[in-house]
């Protein structure tokens, strides 16, 4: 087996330096343990505030250790009750090829509705967030203007479709014509391309009723473009913060807090794994709008084992994935992106 | 009868010339209206961001217009079917001896219950404000960590009342050992002198178990420093930013929006305008904490008459008032603070 372990502390964005890749003999589950062949890796932002050495709702990854990471593979070896050889799961296996697991926080998947990748992309940790975070934070009402930052994002084109079922107007925020373009295939309303340095008139041209929903993935001037556009009692639901990820000093910018209380801002952040108890509401409810056609799901997977994995991270940070970013710990002859 | 009106737009803290004062005969009443005769102006932080001219909560204060206040008086004559002469009432006269009103927003006062310039303090304005900031947005739970700033404030000392009754542990912040001082004694657990520079080891010793709930009203550094020291899912009810509003830039700062993120934290802002609907649901329930000696209430009444509106203003902004502030209209022989 092969494994990604923690390495060093990376300063800005991470580097192959601070991995290191071990090889070890593959072993074998002891009693109430099961082994997975652990096939693809989900790559998400959060992956780079986990390797700081500050505390967070989740405990840092320590030096030695093998990165963390949400992946999905299939059970070839087991020990345990209730895991049975073949059975398709997915879990915090970590970025390498197999994983020994004593079933904590382990879930099988019904690979008749969807296939391996999609279980940690759209109907996994990432399509979890988008859900609990729309219905549970966001609390959508018909006719409201909804916008999402890194709108062609796992999280935020699942966001944007889900606030359209339920009867939004949708705006997403996304960087280049390409990134607008798979937003607006998603079925957004519009979308607005922050790279075309024209944000705030842009923004009000496609929102001119204002906006009462903010989703916010990424922080920054971006951000504080759309506080100065929300209406009267508007919602931000604070998911991720990308723009953050990889300083190397605490940011400062324009205190927002002033448009929180002339507008009754309300602004909330929120983790996705305290729904865990509720996952499968949202896998039903979810895989019902996917199989009638109202959900499209797009995923990025890539190539190159696990050795890939730090190039394939920042492809995060500079915008180069399209869809949700995915690893396959497999090299295969012919592959690429999948899209349905 | 004698009004100050806005003149120009200030820069900063407010000077005399920034207002004109003028005399003018006393208006008669029209048919569906009154006149009352202004004894009590409520002196609020929010005035000095009325008189910016930018779009807000409620419009700014014109240039020649009466300034806005809170006011309490007596009807001292009616052509409306619904006031009647020596009706003691409240509502948004602004900074003049007399005013003309057709009823509408002005509230009908029982002397029996409070004095008049009560009527704009605890159980007026601010008192609302405490109220409804508090068990519709903060939220409290028997048991949790309130900190709230300023402290010593009309609506923070009410605020902090409110939550010991509900089973808090309530932590003031305020400047000084003074207002420290009349912050204990208005039975809080703990009060943090800013002052002192040593504001996040004093919050950290008088908070151990962390903060559950924060009451912003001031903004800058005390806000920064509070939200490091949030617990998981607290809650800030953005109530005031007095720092920012004599600045003469937006204000720039860390970005709290990591902690908010990490911390689940939800941060909302509200006006009390919001509430008016419900005022009489917090004047039936504080009526009764005040009657039955669970709530104290204290006045800083300032003599001077409109002339003084300027200078007296000026001292929330640099702390030079204790309890809240008012401003008496009629010059008196004697007066002074009153304090029940």
């Amino acid at each position: 087996m092969r494994m990604v372990k923690l390495a060093e502390r990376p300063v800005g964005m991470v580097k192959a330096s601070d991995f290191s890749i071990e090889d070890a003999s593959t072993p074998e589950p002891s009693k109430g343990e099961f082994r997975v062949k652990v096939e693809y890796i989900s790559i998400d932002p959060a992956m780079r505030p986990w390797m700081n050495d500050v505390p967070s709702y989740i405990p840092p990854v320590q030096l030695g250790e093998v990165m963390r990471a949400l992946a999905s593979g299939t059970v070839e070896a087991s020990n345990h009750p209730d895991f049975k050889e073949g059975d398709a799961v997915s879990g915090m296996f970590g970025v390498q090829t197999h994983a020994i697991s004593d079933g904590k926080g382990v879930t099988k998947l019904d690979l008749s509705i969807a296939p391996l990748e999609r279980w940690i992309a759209g109907l996994g940790m990432p399509g979890m967030t988008a859900y609990f975070g729309l219905f549970n934070v966001a609390h959508p009402k018909k006719g409201e203007a909804v916008v999402i930052s890194a709108a062609s994002g796992a999280v935020g084109s699942l966001v944007g479709q889900m606030a359209k079922i339920n009867g939004c107007r949708v705006v997403g925020i996304a960087g280049g014509p390409e990134k607008c373009n798979a937003v607006m295939e998603m079925g957004f309303d519009a979308c607005v391309d922050y790279r075309a340095d024209n944000l705030a008139e842009d923004l009000g041209a496609a929102c001119p009723d204002g906006i009462d929903i903010y989703w916010e993935n990424v922080g920054g001037e971006i951000s504080d473009t759309v506080f100065q556009q929300m209406n009267l009692f508007g919602r931000i639901a604070v998911c991720g913060l990308i723009s953050f990820y990889n300083a190397t000093k605490p940011p400062v910018g324009p205190v927002n807090t002033r448009f929180i209380l002339g507008k009754r801002l309300r602004v909330q952040g929120f983790i996705v794994f305290d729904y865990t108890d509720r996952y499968q509401e949202a896998v039903d409810e979810m895989g019902k709008w996917l199989s009638q056609g109202k959900l499209k799901m797009r995923e990025d997977v890539r190539e190159g084992g696990v050795d890939a994995f730090a190039d394939v991270l920042n492809l995060l940070y500079t915008g180069g994935n399209n869809g949700k970013l995915v690893l396959k710990t497999i090299k295969a002859p012919c592959a690429g992106q999948t899209s349905h």
